[in-house]
């Protein structure tokens, strides 16, 4: 089973390292990672989307839980919690293309952030099937080369992992 | 100086914690740090921000170059990139602030994902001056919780990594 795991760290070299090796150790592949401070310049919060048996993956949370740069671990739950990526693709387009990248674009409320002679980079937000659509779709013209932040989020309503 | 480094990897377990030792081995701490996988699902990119001397960054992309995952290692152009990062923030909110919220929401052109009874949250998306400059406006209502992507990065124009 998928999880999403929200980890509050010191923000200290070594600790993405400690956090990254326990997961290999075990075999167990990360999806996606993404690191970043807080609104406390102190910590760092880490989500991390893997892949694998809920045992093994227990086991996992409770060594989280034992590094000493750890302050707290959630298993966040799928349905209850507002998630978001962030990609940057960059698509080959012509005169003759051009016009149908911009209006698929606009449908789903990405920005162009970018236009070279024969490119568009586009920055897309959203859940992961919006996502997967857009890209599908920039497939027949062309993916010179794409991006992901990798999963962040935060619990619905007032609940905070702190 | 701070460096914006990408890195294609293969996508496989360890890799992350490979590259995440040779940073913290030399005491550099990594200010965020996103990996996910690319167009072809064999493979990862990396884009990491590091702060810290040049001649020893230089090691460490050497050294990345050696990891015998690795498939490139480029040290991103700052002024010649496109650099996004995307930002969950929770809000403390009643009914006399939330028309302001959402007002400063508006303006930075970010969206409300979710509503509690106290709570707004919100997504945005950016460069770092807007990010920085909207957390430090949300300040004054009470940031619950935020959770950052750091940043991911392409070159402008046609130019890829490939």
């Amino acid at each position: 089973m998928r999880h999403l795991i929200s980890v509050i760290v010191e923000n200290k070299p070594g600790v993405l390292a400690r956090v990254a090796s326990l997961f290999s150790r075990r075999g167990f592949n990360i999806e996606s990672l993404t690191v970043g401070v807080t609104e406390d310049p102190t910590l760092s919060r880490m989500t991390i989307v893997s892949n694998g048996d809920d045992s093994t993956l227990e086991q996992i949370v409770k060594q989280l839980h034992k590094l000493i740069d750890t302050i707290k671990v959630i298993d966040l739950p799928k349905e209850a919690s507002v998630k978001r990526e962030l990609v940057l693709i960059k698509v080959e387009s012509s005169s003759k293309t051009r016009a149908e990248i911009v209006q698929i674009a606009d449908v789903f409320r990405s920005k162009i952030v970018d236009v070279g002679e024969n490119t568009l980079t586009i920055e897309i937000t959203g859940e992961e099937g919006k996502i997967e659509a857009f890209i599908n779709l920039m497939k027949k013209f062309g993916i010179k080369e794409l991006v992901r932040t990798g999963k962040v989020a935060l619990h619905r309503g007032e609940k905070t992992v702190m």
